[in-house]
C-alpha cells in the first residue's frame, strides 16, 4: 500500500531523488563504484559538495564574497556548541527568543559557554505562539531565533528586526518559502526536514562574523577552519550530501523557493481549513503563528481517537502522531510532502 | 569495467551490504517507506540501532553490563574532543604515544583542553614504525594509542601494557582482526574504512570511567548524556547506523573476527611479499610494523611511475595513489576487499 509519510523528521523525501540516491549507491556517475565507497577527496565527490554548495547560495540569493556554506556533522544541537564558541566573546552574551524545546536546548547548550539572556519565551502558553511585544537590547552579541517550532508547529512570520548579527535554527522550515536571507548572519539547519536525510547539517555564515571571540576553538568547532577546509577537516557525511545535492536541484528543478512557497501554503491551506471546520478537530497553535511545515492538532473528544487512527492507517496515513511532549497529532507537510498526500489525510477526516 | 577499490576511506563495501542499501533506499523492510525517510524513534529504526549494538558488543566480546556501544555524528575528529571533555580532569594530564597525522591531530585537540605528554613517537623516522621502547608514566588520567596507521601503513601488534585506561582510536582497523577489547577503555572509529559508510563513529566506552572529570559538559559531547538517550540526544545518521548494521551482520556470518583476520593475513601476504621480491618496489613501513590494512610502497625507479600507473588503470585498479603527504603508493585492502582484487593489483606490479 501506498504510505502518505507525515513524519516529523527524518522525513519523506522527492521520488526522484531516492530514485536516484539509490542507483548511486549501486553505480555512482556510471563510475562502476558506490557514492559510499568513493573518498570524500574524489573529484567526483567534489563537484557534488561544490554544486550543493552552489545550489544554497542560488537558493538562498546569496553572495560567495559574503557567505560560506558548509555540511557539517552533528545535527542541529552541534550547532548549539559551535555559534557560542565562534560568535560569543568570553565576556559577551548572546540573546535568545524561546519559542520551545529546540530554543531552550540551545539557551541550555550556550549558558555553558557564557551569558545569556532570554529577550521573550511563549512558554507561558506552552510555545502556541511566537513572541512579537519585546525590545531587543543592544549590547549582545548576537540575537538567536528558532524559526519554526516543529514539536507546538508555530513559525515566524516577521523576524526581529535588530541592528545585531541575527542566527537562526532553520531546521524545520528552511527553504520552504522566499526570505530575503541577507537578513540573517549565521542559518543552521539539519538536513533531515527539507533539503535531505540525516547526517549532515547545512551551516550558512556571515564570514565577516567570525574569529572575534578570543576563545580557542577545537577544529571540529571553528567555522574558520571547517571553511579553510571546504568542510572537509575530516571525512564529511558523503551520502548525506550527495542527498542534499539531489534535494536542492530538486527544489531549484522545481521553480525555487517561489515555487515551492505556494506549494507549501496550498497544502497548509486545506489541512488547516478543515481543522477549523471540522468539529472533531481544534489547532494547537495560535492562529496567528501557525507553521506551515509542521501542523499540529487535537481531537475534541478523545474517545474518537481509535478510530481516527483506524482510518487513517487504512488510508496509508503515516506518522501522524505529536511529539512526545505536546501528545495529540502532528502532520508534517516538508516540501517534498505532495498536496495529494495532504488531501487523502483531509479526506481521513472528513470520513471521521 | 568492474573495478578495484583501494581507497583509504570512504572504502569498499561487501557487495551485498551496497545491494541490501540500495533496496532499503527505496523499500526498507517491506514498508513502502525509505530507510532515509523514517523516524529515528520508530520501531523499525530501533531495531537496526539495537541489532548493530548488540554486533559490536558480539564480535568485540565484550560484556553490556560494563561497556557501552554508541553510534556518534562527527568522525574520530570529534572524538578527539569528547575524550577530552569525558576522561581528562581539569587539572590532570592525558598520555599520547605519536604514531603520525591522526594521533598528531589527536594530540593537538587534546591540548586546548589540558595538559598532554607525548611518551613517545615516530616522527623522527617519518612515523614508518611503531615506537617500542618506552615507559608509561603512572600520573597520567589516560593512555591514547592510534592503532593503525593509515597515512604511513603501521599498525600495532603488542599494544603497550599499563594500568592507567587505554583510548585507542581504531578508525582504520577496527573489527579487522581479534584481539582482547577488554584491555580497552574507550574504542573509537570512524566507520567508513572497516565497518561502514561515512557518517557515522563507533564508540565502545567502558561506563566506570565517566564523569570524573569535574567539567561541564556540552550535551552533543558528554558519554554520560549519549548513553542515557541511546546516541539519540538528536537525530543520528540514520543510514549510516544502517549500513554499519548491515556490514558487522556481513562480518558475523563471514565467521567473526577470527575469519576475517586470515582472509586480512592472506591479502596483505601477497601484496607485501611481491612488494619484497619486485626490484621495482620498495615497502615503505619497517617490516616488523606493517599494516594489514594500508599497504604503503614506493617505487625504486621514478621513471617507472607513468607506466605503472597505465597498466594499473588498464586493470580497473582505483585509487592506490599515496596520501598527499607522503606520496608513493597505498593499497588499502578492508574487510570488504576481497582476495581476488589483491591478487589483480599483484598481477600488475609483476606485470611492470
Amino acid at each position: 500500500m501506498k504510505k502518505h509519510n507525515f513524519s516529523a523528521g527524518p522525513s519523506i523525501l522527492p521520488d526522484t531523488v531516492m530514485q536516484q540516491a539509490a542507483e548511486a549507491i549501486l553505480n555512482f556517475n556510471n563510475s562502476n563504484l558506490s557514492i559510499i565507497e568513493i573518498s570524500h577527496r574524489s573529484s567526483d565527490f567534489m563537484q557534488v559538495i561544490t554544486k550543493a554548495k552552489e545550489l544554497v547560495l542560488e537558493l538562498a540569493e546569496l553572495n560567495s564574497d559574503e557567505y560560506e556554506v558548509l555540511f557539517q556533522h552533528g545535527g542541529a544541537s552541534t550547532q548549539f556548541i559551535m555559534t557560542a564558541y565562534n560568535l560569543l566573546p568570553i565576556d559577551g552574551k548572546a540573546g535568545f527568543i524561546d519559542t520551545g524545546t529546540w530554543s531552550s536546548k540551545a539557551i541550555k547548550e550556550t549558558k555553558i559557554f557564557g551569558n545569556v539572556e532570554t529577550i521573550a519565551s511563549s512558554k507561558d502558553q506552552g510555545y502556541k505562539y511566537i513572541p512579537k511585544d519585546f525590545s531587543v537590547p543592544n549590547d549582545l552579541a548576537y540575537l538567536h531565533v528558532t524559526s519554526n517550532n516543529t514539536i507546538y508547529g508555530t513559525q515566524y512570520k516577521d523576524f526581529p528586526v535588530t541592528d545585531l548579527p541575527l542566527v537562526a535554527d532553520m531546521s524545520s522550515d528552511i527553504f520552504s518559502k522566499k526570505l530575503d536571507f541577507s537578513k540573517f548572519d549565521v542559518i543552521y539547519a539539519g538536513a533531515q526536514k527539507n533539503i535531505g536525510a540525516s547526517g549532515t547539517t547545512l551551516v550558512i555564515i556571515k564570514k565577516s562574523l567570525l574569529g572575534k571571540t578570543g576563545r580557542t576553538i577545537p577544529s571540529m568547532m571553528n567555522y574558520e577552519v571547517q571553511i579553510d577546509k571546504g568542510s572537509m577537516f575530516n571525512t564529511p557525511s558523503v551520502f548525506s550530501i550527495y542527498v542534499s545535492m539531489l534535494y536542492l536541484q530538486w527544489l531549484k528543478d522545481k521553480g525555487g523557493l517561489e515555487a515551492i512557497e505556494k506549494l507549501n501554503e496550498a497544502k497548509a491551506k486545506i489541512l488547516y481549513d478543515e481543522i477549523d471546520r471540522n468539529p472533531n478537530f481544534v489547532g494547537y497553535a495560535n492562529k496567528e503563528d501557525r507553521s506551515l511545515m509542521n501542523v499540529t492538532f487535537n481531537l475534541t473528544d478523545e474517545s474518537k481517537k481509535e478510530r481516527f487512527d483506524q482510518l487513517a492507517a487504512e488510508a496509508g496515513v503515516h506518522a501522524i502522531k505529536g511529539h512526545r511532549s505536546v501528545g495529540g497529532y502532528r502532520a508534517s507537510i516538508y516540501n517534498a510532502m505532495p498536496i495529494e498526500s495532504v488531501q487523502v489525510l483531509v479526506d481521513v477526516m472528513k470520513a471521521l
